[in-house]
């Protein structure tokens, strides 16, 4: 056995070169070029119920839209109002909550309706496929957003997470001023239906954990129910240490392919007994690292 | 015009009786014989938090594990134990925070392991398909429960609300005791590596609005934090005024198929503009309705 060691172990790291890592192996191998900083002028912060929640606009899939909500957010439009709707395995929304009350509205300076961004031509739209199948479409991410693309049209998936523009009984009666962000198994039924600007990219275990509101569909039943906003702002108008200090794998990178594949095939991470071979575009979530600093 | 009017309004008729319902129009319009009873010794009450969370269990998909619950259930097992994780966008799992410490742990008259029930043979099951794709086999349902079939298997499906059995390395470590139920968008990834043994059909918002945990998988990392159960009984043993009084659609019923089917074509239910076509195996609740008194 002896004259076996010194060609086993080289044998043995080749094979381990050559070997498919963990989700966590895949993490640590990636290079500095694949990932992308959090832009500023796309991250919103909200100071909700003592925490901050950090939502990452995209303007790649819902331009006019994003132009809205950072509007409204700069005009302070949201500070002082409130979270009215939490249904449980769906949606959590805020907005003023007297918004249908013409005498009691809060004032906003841009237009209520907006050509809804319900999707976009694929043309032009860098997309990168993951594997399928997939009911609605052809999986895949939009610089770090879930998204399906069909038909010639591509759109952000409703994905855990995802932040969306509610919208009455028109198609265009949504400007940004009421959002929502799903917390609960993906409503897809939605996506093509109502414009996906975004996603929560960290704290949304608090708007997640909220109570249920017990009026029709999760709206809360008395004032002294809903949760107040303090304030949201745009992370470039903040001070830059005051910003979330991470940075996001690019999901047209060769490691995020690779890290999608991890996650199919977990007996890579150990505990697992079999591999699915396959993973849901809406259980991968981005990941993310700290910043690194010069 | 005028005498066109007696041939439009039957015509009008013929023509609803065949356009397809809405999933509301649906449900209204089930025979008596499309819905069965919820089985009060295959239902679990649990007393939590001032709440109670009513679980239906599979028999039909995980015999021996059912077993092994009624069993802990009726010798007071659970009754002072606490949930002890809460993991955003995935679990919330109770059972005995001391059982890795032979000292401290509570004792329990069944074995501590049990051969796993991640899937059973296909052949002898009544599996009712729903339209696919699904990236994980066929998916349908079992009697009420999600399912997946392939390979000549079939299984109950990790969808939100599912119930399943926590286990530690070893594939037959999971003996009932440890139960966690999923609170985040389906994380079929478990699905063939863990025993899934029902579901929770009433209540679950009591469970997925906990404060999650700040440990490491979302275990409390304090004594306080965590909820204390107080009992958990079988609805066999409780007075029938307590049992929760609904009645569930029975999956194998052409009213099932149809309610299916009007979920993949939200349109017919208004404010829609788009149908996906499609509808995702974890997004269908199965609906119930209160129990017809006699």
């Amino acid at each position: 056995m002896r004259a076996l060691i010194p060609l086993f172990w080289p044998l043995a790291c080749l094979l381990a070169g050559f070997a498919p890592l963990s989700s966590q192996g895949v993490i640590d191998a990636t290079p500095p070029e694949a990932w992308r900083p959090l832009v500023p002028e796309n991250t919103l912060y909200m100071d909700v119920g003592g925490k901050t929640v950090v939502m990452e606009l995209a303007p790649e899939l819902a331009p006019n839209t994003v132009r809205n909500i950072r509007t409204l957010v700069r005009e302070g439009y949201f500070d002082g109002l409130s979270i009215n709707r939490v249904q449980d395995n769906y949606v959590v929304q805020w907005g003023d909550p007297d918004a249908e009350d013409p005498a009691k509205q809060r004032k906003q300076n841009i237009p209520p309706t907006l050509a809804p961004e319900f999707g976009r031509p694929a043309a032009g739209v860098a997309f990168s496929p993951i594997p399928g199948p997939d009911g609605f479409g052809e999986p895949g991410f939009v610089n770090g957003f879930a998204a399906t693309r069909t038909d010639g049209a591509v759109w952000a998936t409703h994905c855990y997470a995802a932040l969306g523009v509610g919208r009455g009984e028109a198609a265009d009666s949504g400007n940004g001023s009421e959002l929502y962000v799903v917390i609960g198994h993906a409503p897809r039924h939605l996506d093509r239906n109502v414009t996906v600007a975004g996603r929560v990219i960290s704290g949304i275990e608090t708007l997640s954990s909220l109570k249920r509101g017990t009026g029709a569909i999760g709206f809360y039943e008395t004032a002294a129910e809903r949760v107040p906003i303090t304030r949201i702002r745009v992370g470039s108008d903040m001070p830059a240490a005051e910003r979330l200090p991470i940075e996001i794998m690019r999901t047209d990178s060769a490691s995020f392919r690779d890290y999608v594949d991890a996650r199919a095939h977990r007996m890579r991470d150990g505990w697992f007994t079999r591999d699915a071979g396959f993973i849901d575009v809406c259980n991968i979530r981005v990941p993310t690292r700290a910043l690194a600093r010069p």
